[in-house]
């Protein structure tokens, strides 16, 4: 719709550096993470596996789905002028396209010595482009659901309508295009979409929010991409304009799933529709970055904190309700119907990644390592073609094999190839495409070492060779294979989980390191080898008293990973519920997993139709006493549909207590 | 629209007897429930108090919001042909219209000596039917959302429409109304609509079902009312179309949801949404019985034992979860999220109560009880112009007052005067106002005792004084007025709580009675006195193992009560989760709660920004020990928003435990 000329738009004002391939670059920043091209995992670490099975496997799977689904075509209609009312999809399938051009960036920006790929993922991705460019308006608002013939008005539903979250994630594409390969359609597409929002929704103009936050993110990054203050004017406008009760009041939402309850520097804890609150969030923690707006700040670190405490799973995940896709109450945090969506994982990433570079606190990489692992890593399928959407921390029966066609939102307990609402598929894959980003980061002359992983990182003038199998277990040994010529530093980062860790430099003996930075500093010199031992071994968890599902629980934690027990590692007719763990003996180590003491009870019996409720404590009778294995986790439910649980009761007072009577 | 010619209808086949004034009359069945009338409770006692409320203040109370918020003049549109798409309220909003003629009925039937306000009564009845019955089209069709101009055609949203779960709800009006009154202008509207669902959805003409189960139930009641077996047919028809998938696939909702997953006579477990599920197992149990259908009674009592002994709470709440508003897996029983839908409660006596009539078995009766008590009496609040929507049993945070307005369906812990989505307040109402026939029964030549309450029972040819204060306590005093000339006899229900009851009669001294049914039988005479002493104290409950969200707490019950801890009733200052439970010390009676023995922990701190979960266990150290009273949950947030809590954690190894570490 929109003409060829009229895409071909005046360069920025700033020239921007291909090299930048960050997706958050905030300038005023005492800190950089690395460029997704600086460092490059091994084929086979655990994360290196995951990006190549991303860029070979989940991308294409991504694209057939959205290709026979018709969420393409809709742009396709749109570039044409026929519309009618059956669209497909939902209103933010725009979306999933641009979420998927992201992934397909930094794809290419991250991969190096692949040229015969390169060119074909190319021409998919500048094809992809060109149908989306073709649907754009001349007054650059691009928009498959609104605002054509046989289509509702333009911004006529900004509680659900979607329209600026969609060009949101137009924006955080033509971010990673534009730092991965400088200037092309797809950022004058973007571009012309953010110049008629900021005409649309700037000061004076319409009053208006949009129902799912995004935008605010978007624009800032774009903003700060492009050097065009303009944009960045537009997030904060976004962001301030928050938590008025703007928004139209919906049938059974409520302002607080909108974001739309409280502003977001008077905001307490992160609540209402998780995404929402934690894509928000990181919008607004690049505003008080750019402003140096302390006061803003602070709201987001008070709300983190808060959210930390109270309303986060051992396995990072976020969210607590299926209904509203909420988080709950302060310690409501129930194990089986954790909802813990992929994308709040992806979002928590998101939101953590600026506190981190905002204020260089260890605790929130911390909580980037915990939900990389155990929320990002568990959605794909090991082959990249099925997604879990939530992530729940017990699953009582086994999920049955996903349909062929589209599967519900969230349900089931087996990966689904894809879904009604498919927006975690695509926030995976953009997620694992731009990972490199958060290994690493510059603070002054100082190369931090954020995640650890088997490759080789080059950054601050340092070339490190990184030989660890990280996590499976916690050596990681450092080779300097390039180095400043002046003194520098090495900062390494000790997770609150290593209780023991030691380093060695060969500047001085090997010696205990506490939980938090560990710096090394001085010249270095080619060929210097610093080895962290993280001393990875099994562990027990409990949760604080206040978490009410979880009583009487433990959890086993082996360095990052949150282990579960998996009733495929059961013996045949043992159900889950018939295992106590006995506390009394550490848990063992075991292939990527664990093994732990246990009580087999002996809990079934017949259907009597009676309370589950008596006056006597209930006790079930030990069956037996033997060891059950654990595995991690992340890769539940890849051996078939099972039953699973993080949080296993424990066998305390078991034998000492009286027969259960339940009326 | 309809001519009033056409609503004068031929008399049924079978002369209804008017004095037959019950819900539920399967005439194939050995006992046969009380009428209306037969019960008379006294002002004071615990249902009469509630009753009287119902009568004097929530009727009206319902008629003014449905007339404020125009459901009732969606009837007018429709009478005046001036329909638009602006209509008001959801395409669920008439039968709320006719719960209340339902609720009006019964009342109007229980009433005795107040001939005043049953004149002022009867008159706004007649006014509403007449409403109703002039939106009536020529064929019978009914219905203020489809069907008409400026509407969607009829029938073409089975699955979300609920026009024919509206009819059913008229169905449901008009056996009220033919049972206490005889026959009259509703009467003859839903006759007309009856003939028209069978008519269009009879065998060989449309394949439907509605996708919320009423229909079903109503049918088969109005077919046993008026004596048409043609209403039952339809009844059963409806009853076996179900489980075959007819309805069409929604985005996000499932085939459980809408009860289409499973034939009826097929299903292990009531699952999906709870009230549907429900309303439509009751539907099933007339078929069942009317048939002499053992499968399918079979079928039904299956899904009730494995429904109460894995998904349902100490409360007799159903359904765990918000979302969906359905039944959980099994053992799936939160406390704070427990959705437990005031409507599913009334569902859920519907249930019990045909499935006691059909076998005779006690525990649909102490279930009722429970229901009744901890559901039923729990959602309105004292003054019954507001009420619960969902029950939980846990609410971490106060409750705020209740907006003026029309408030969202079911959060808060508050009372609120009505809802978006405001099915529970009618549903009250009409449980309520017929109330008195779930009191007693009649079994051959013996009259059955289901339920306590100080009043008068005429039935099976006696006249029983009942004097009690129940459930404050447990003595039931009753003495015979009036008795049949021969041998007969009097059952008496020894609920299932009641470890050590003590019945003396006349006849013989003093004994000691099991749980189950009590059976006293003789020639008896006037001024013959019964004494039952159910010895009600309070008691400790626990639960099964298997309810991990409970695990290492205990509840408190008195009598048929369920307690509850709230805030309102500790020191400033202490919060909810401060509070365990020393259950080595019996809880104490204390006005018409309890008092237990706790310790009250220091739990509160700064907000850290450290996760809820750490490598020791975590124990706080006791700040006090001293008693805390604990009331009846039917009546708690009745002196303003508080926290909750049924299930409370056990002090158990509290003093033994190292300090608090988490990380």
């Amino acid at each position: 719709m929109i003409s060829p000329a009229t895409r071909s738009f005046a360069p920025p004002a700033v020239p921007i550096p291909v090299s930048a391939a960050v997706p958050v670059d905030p300038e005023r920043s005492a800190r950089r993470g690395a460029a997704v091209g600086d460092v490059v995992l091994d084929a086979g670490s655990f994360w290196g596996r995951r990006q190549q099975v991303n860029g070979e496997a989940t991308l294409a799977h991504c694209l057939e789905w959205m290709e026979r689904l018709g969420w393409l075509e809709n742009f396709d209609r749109v570039a044409r002028g026929e519309f009618t009312h059956e669209r497909a999809g939902w209103q933010f399938s725009d979306s999933e396209i641009y979420k998927l051009l992201e992934a397909m960036s930094w794809e290419l920006g991250r991969r190096r010595e692949t040229p015969e790929e390169d060119a074909q993922l190319t021409a998919t991705f500048e094809a992809l482009v060109e149908r989306v460019a073709a649907a754009q308006d001349d007054d650059g608002y691009l928009g498959t659901a609104f605002g054509h013939p046989g289509l509702p008005d333009r911004y006529s539903d900004l509680a659900m309508g979607h329209e600026l979250y969609n060009m949101g994630h137009l924006l955080q594409a033509a971010v990673a295009r534009v730092r991965t390969h400088g200037h092309d359609t797809l950022v004058a597409v973007a571009r012309l979409a953010a110049d008629h929002i900021c005409d649309e929704f700037g000061e004076g103009r319409r009053e208006g929010i949009c129902g799912h936050p995004e935008i605010e993110v978007a624009l800032a990054e774009f903003g700060r991409a492009l050097g065009e203050d303009r944009y960045i004017d537009q997030a904060r406008l976004f962001v301030e304009r928050r938590g008025h009760g703007t928004l139209p009041v919906r049938p059974l939402l409520s302002a607080e799933y909108f974001q739309d309850d409280v502003p977001v520097r008077e905001a307490e804890a992160l609540r209402g529709h998780a995404v929402r609150a934690l894509y928000l969030s990181a919008g607004a923690a690049d505003i008080a970055v750019h402003d140096d707006d302390d006061e803003l700040l602070d709201a987001l670190r008070r709300q983190w904190d808060r959210t930390i405490e109270r309303r986060t799973y051992v396995t990072g995940g976020m969210g607590s309700r299926h209904q509203d896709e909420g988080f709950g109450d302060d310690w409501e945090l129930p194990a089986d119907r954790a909802y813990c969506e992929t994308c709040a994982g992806v979002g928590s990433v998101m939101f953590s990644w600026r506190m981190y570079l905002a204020t260089g606190d260890i605790r929130y990489v911390d909580l980037i390592e915990r939900t990389l692992f155990n929320v990002v890593a568990t959605s794909p399928r090991e082959d990249g073609r099925a997604f879990f959407y939530a992530n729940p921390l017990h699953q009582r029966e086994a999920g049955s094999e996903p349909t062929a066609g589209v599967n519900t939102r969230a349900e089931g307990g087996s990966r689904a190839p894809w879904f009604e609402v498919s927006c975690c598929p695509t926030n995976v894959a953009r997620t694992l495409a731009s990972l490199p980003a958060y290994v690493a980061a510059v603070e002054g002359d100082t190369v931090v070492l954020l995640q650890y992983a088997a490759g080789r990182i080059s950054l601050g003038g340092f070339v490190l060779d990184i030989q660890s199998s990280y996590p499976d277990d916690g050596i990681v040994r450092i080779t300097v294979v390039g180095a400043p010529d002046d003194e520098a530093g090495v900062r390494l980062r000790i997770p609150a989980w290593a209780a023991d860790a030691i380093v060695s430099d060969p500047g001085s003996p090997s010696r205990a390191v506490q939980a938090g930075w560990a710096d090394i500093r001085r010249q270095f010199t080619q060929g210097d080898e610093i080895v962290l031992d993280l001393r990875i071994r099994p562990r027990f968890t409990y949760s604080d008293r206040r978490v009410d599902a979880v009583r009487g629980t433990v959890a086993v934690e082996r360095g990052p990973l949150v282990l579960c027990l998996e009733s495929t590692d059961l013996d045949e007719g043992v159900p889950l519920e018939a295992v106590f763990v006995d506390t009394s003996v550490e848990p063992v180590a075991s292939g990527d997993g664990a093994t732990v003491g246990a009580m087999i009870a002996d809990v079934d019996g017949p259907i009597t139709g009676t309370l589950p409720y008596g006056t006597f404590r209930p006790s079930p009778s030990i069956a037996a006493v033997r060891d059950v294995a654990l595995v991690p986790y992340h890769r539940w439910a890849e051996r078939g549909p099972s039953s699973m649980r993080v949080f296993i009761p424990t066998a305390d007072g078991l034998d000492t207590m009286a027969d259960a009577d339940t009326r």
